[in-house]
């Protein structure tokens, strides 16, 4: 048993799950006989550099502390995005780490986080065991987007994915309202996956509403299409709902949002940078003439832990201390992984792969789970996303706001 | 006792309490003995006009389904936009609303919804009395922009500034993860008043993060002092949070977004709206310089109802069955109101007030709720907004997602 003290960090941009993953990992260790302390560094690796830590064994006072903790959104401990040099460019970096860690007894390592975290973890492991310093060092994934190779799905899309359906049938009451022909284009994030997007589709397998059009970045837009599309769902009822993602791009790999930026300058003649949203919103004034609005869902899909998913959490959660219980066991330079044992009912399990394997590359959405025509997504697609989706955490609210676990 | 049967419309924009106030009048009028049939008006006075109605005495079969009606945005009904002409221009509009009401022996017509609905009613009940037939008319104010004369705060509003609170919140976390200067500018609904805008300072009461800056419509906006204001917070901490009404404007009378309008233009030379975030952020991507990003909290203010005030969704069932014991112990042509009689124990009773005496008129935030500067709201005016978004009402999911009451 290696014995030792532990120390996690939080990296890349927030979720509504990050933290429910940093309370597992700290659930975790406090249930290892094998480690002692279990620290948190400020702002993610930066925070080792710096020597920025708090000692999360004295802050959390107990069961209370973790379930408001996994109820906050974006990284309770600060995040960065700090990618580690090579090591033979700048092998002192690696040595200050080491020597840090040598000073704390740190054996542990837990980096929540995306790509470039993934890519520290891999770099650091390989450098300990280079070194002769005998650490565990597990990576967490941690994004809204869903892209990630190697995983069923990634901790935080659950969550986003929740906010974007409910948020999209509320948009889907709110636009029936009026018998007038109009057209809502809702945006969504996602620049190379659509996983978000699809999301938006939810509804239709439960309640009466249900957008009428989704376009994701894997499948060529094209401007005529989208038109024809419109006009023919303004022909069933009178208002039409598109969900679009950011990163819906052309057949000649033009984005969606640049279309519109080719025409619109500024005072200074620089082109003006619309989002997709906005782009298809002036196409579709110009060529259709209805009454048309874009809304852009923009960052609170990542932070709207109020409705944020139970199943997501929960997981997020185990698989944090799924990370401590594997590296106490002798894993070490692995990202953690869910592995979907059945999908009816639902059953999720942990598991971990090499970093190597699946580092930068992204998962799109498969080509199966979209339509022939590229404008909405097949009802598998949606009962693979449901899950990831279903059940309610107990947030606490005190004087009608939703209460937060601060790390000072 | 005028006896006879009740007829119900929504009309204006959706906000997330509507479809409670329907609720409360559906509950009064099950309540009372002079009542028969409660009817629905499908797209408010259209419905009356084409005879196009629902029987919701038989559509409603008891309080689960009130309770669902209650928690579900936007007009279950439909809504419309429609503004009776003058009555001595087109009297036969009048003669065919009266006939309607005679032909389905309707004595009783209650009307949820903005300026245009109280003069309907104001008009209606006008030409009843002058032609005889005894009719009780009576309106319920809804908006989320709480800018009614004559009432301490609306119906829908509190709901609204629970989910931009909330919103705020939860941004302000996301955006406090990193350490590189950033100025994030969240745009908040309301063209004529502030309202809106106020509530997104609600954090400061309890938390430990709130928006630094907060411009609304009631102060002339000065770019000069704008971005001294911005370069001062920037000073304090590295992630600066600015709320701005869409209506903010300069003092010639120019909205903020205009401003940026004159600069921009498409391939045509068409001025390019954008919003008064987005005109924000490009002003302080060009004098500041620093990573700027606008989010538009858009048509979600108003029907998100997964995040619901308790407060003001009881409150709006109160003044909907109110309306119905008013109107059936003789009153009519009124708007109903509420009346703050304590602020702390918060209590509120329902009254009523004469439509001439209020109808277009903007109750603005007061210059004494906003600070010296015109860059931030007073404590006592989040004192006079939190009590509205107190509470969370008892939301059902189904499969991850909120369930909705339909009226086919």
């Amino acid at each position: 048993m290696l014995k030792g003290n532990a120390i996690v960090g939080q990296s890349g941009g927030p979720t509504a799950a990050i933290n429910a993953t940093l309370a597992g990992v700290i659930k975790g260790a406090f249930e290892r006989e094998a480690i002692g302390t279990i620290y948190g560094a400020l702002n993610g690796v930066e925070g080792i550099l710096k020597g920025t830590i708090c000692n999360l064994s004295e802050i959390i006072k107990g069961e209370a502390d973790l379930k408001l903790l996994s109820h906050t959104p974006a990284a309770a401990l600060g995040s960065c995005r700090l990618k580690l040099p090579k090591m033979d460019e700048k092998p002192e970096v690696y040595e200050q780490i080491i020597d840090f860690f040598k000073a704390h007894d740190i054996r542990y390592f837990f980096y929540i986080g995306g790509n470039d975290s993934m890519d520290t973890v891999a770099k650091l492991s390989a450098y300990c065991a280079q070194n002769d310093y005998e650490m565990r060092i597990m990576g967490v994934p941690k994004t809204i987007d869903n892209d990630v190779m190697g995983t069923d799905h990634t901790p935080g899309y659950g969550s986003a994915a929740k906010y974007i359906a409910a948020s999209m049938q509320e948009i889907l009451r709110d636009t029936a309202v009026y018998k007038v022909k109009a057209v809502t284009i809702v945006e969504i994030m996602g620049r190379d996956a659509g996983w978000l997007t699809c999301a938006a589709a939810l509804p239709r397998l439960y309640a009466d509403v249900a957008p009428d059009l989704v376009y994701l970045p894997e499948v060529d837009f094209d401007m005529d299409n989208f038109m024809e599309d419109v006009r023919a769902a303004l022909e069933v009822h009178p208002n039409v709902v598109v969900a679009v993602s950011e990163g819906a791009r052309m057949a000649d790999g033009t984005y969606v949002g640049a279309s519109a930026q080719s025409g619109v300058v500024d005072a200074f003649g620089h082109a003006y940078l619309s989002g997709t949203g906005k782009a298809l919103e002036l196409a579709v004034k110009e060529k259709i003439g209805c009454k048309v609005r874009s809304v852009e869902l923009n960052i609170l899909q990542r932070c709207a832990s109020h409705i944020a998913s139970k199943a997501d959490l929960d997981e997020s959660i185990m698989v944090g201390a799924a990370a401590v219980k594997a590296a106490c066991e002798g894993t070490t330079g692995k990202m953690m992984t869910y592995v979907r044992t059945s999908n009816d009912p639902y059953k999720v399990e942990t598991g971990s792969e090499d970093i190597q394997k699946i580092a930068n590359m992204v998962r799109e959405v498969p080509r199966e789970f979209i339509n022939e025509r590229g404008n909405n997504v097949t009802d598998e697609c949606l009962k693979y996303i449901a899950p990831l989706t279903f059940g309610e955490p107990d947030i606490e609210y005190e004087n009608g706001l939703p209460k937060h676990f601060v790390i000072k």
